[in-house]
């Protein structure tokens, strides 16, 4: 399973237990601007538990185009996301669930898996096209094609368990399968010591989550919104 | 388009370009044994010329499993390609394509581009699933669901010119188009003077296609078969 460490992989992760899987997950150092959700995805491994966790180095940086991974770029604080919610955002990092998937599917096949979870979310606030479920459901059609699992008969699965939720709901759903959310970081642009903004789209929509599930955020803030 | 510095991705460069594309090329250093393919890809690049060329450092190392990324693994020698046509082979690097297809679609996307070529070839021996023409398609149906530019009304196309070609047809062809061989590399395991084997699968395929083609491989080998 993609564990970035933030809110949605960490409950995803819980939810591949529950179900009976024995996780082994995956992270990748991709240049991104918030290193610290590394930190986070390590915490959440040895805190939930997983068979093997590897963390995989791919520079996207060339590519540039993105807020999270380039300088060029601010990220942006405070937007309205129920005025900007038509576009893509700057945040947008090209192909990067293509590119993750991807490597998932290789993880997979080494582990002799024909699972793969990803926290991907479609009906929160995302603007992202490779958050949708027609995207998801393409990309298991064209990996039950790419690999030796897909040709000797064992076609994979990807598990999208929180694909139709509110982050609210997937709040509670970790919270009944005893997630700590304080060892889980959403943010894109966190201070040195790991603070959260409050501010970005990720912070936004992770608080506005927590109220609307009627809970405080344990994660640490610079300052509350 | 995707260019590892061997006879095929040299030859759909070629190709890219009499076809009046403006190419721009992607490799990667994927941890493979053979590291003198990059060099063969700038030497390539600089010959045929491109816009721009980016060489992209992934580590597949960690998933093991391949002949070509893993030194557990020897690069297997001398076998019949008739005969062990029918398995895939260990030099088969898992998710390979589907991984470098990926990294292509974020690049295209940054380079406003939508048009990918990769030089994949079913016809001669191959045995690898992501070599398939029903691979490609799915492939490029998820692509189109995945991008910016997919949303925004640009598809994808995934050009892959030498898919139904013999590998005598490919020299034939990139010969009419003055792509000079001397340049490519294809060994799996070549030395430390990046001299070729001779006795890999890509070796015997490579010598085979220019026999078939009564031509003389400008390449250079430790002995010849």
């Amino acid at each position: 399973m993609l564990l970035s460490g933030g809110l949605d992989s960490s409950t995803c992760l819980a939810i591949a237990h529950e179900a009976g899987f024995a996780p082994s997950a995956l992270s990748f150092s991709y240049g991104q601007r918030h290193e610290q959700e590394l930190s986070a995805a390590r915490r959440v491994a040895a805190a939930l538990g997983v068979v093997r966790h590897e963390v995989c180095t791919i520079d996207l940086r060339p590519f540039g185009g993105s807020a999270l991974t380039s300088t060029e770029f601010e990220v942006p604080k405070g937007r309205d996301l129920e005025l900007e919610s038509a576009g893509i955002p700057v945040t947008y990092v090209p192909a990067r669930n293509t590119i993750f998937l991807s490597f998932a599917l290789a993880f997979a096949e080494v582990l002799g898996a024909s699972d793969v979870f990803i926290g991907v979310n479609a009906l929160d606030y995302s603007g992202y096209p490779d958050c949708r479920p027609e995207y998801i459901r393409a990309y298991e059609a064209m990996a039950r094609l790419a690999t030796r699992a897909g040709v000797e008969g064992r076609p994979l699965t990807i598990h999208t368990p929180l694909i139709e939720l509110t982050k609210a709901q997937i709040i509670q759903r970790g919270l009944s399968l005893g997630v700590d959310y304080g060892l889980t970081t959403s943010c894109y642009d966190p201070d040195s010591g790991g603070r959260s903004c409050a501010e970005c789209d990720a912070c936004q929509l992770r608080l506005r989550g927590f109220r609307e599930a009627g809970l405080d955020d344990p994660a640490e803030y610079l300052r509350r919104q």
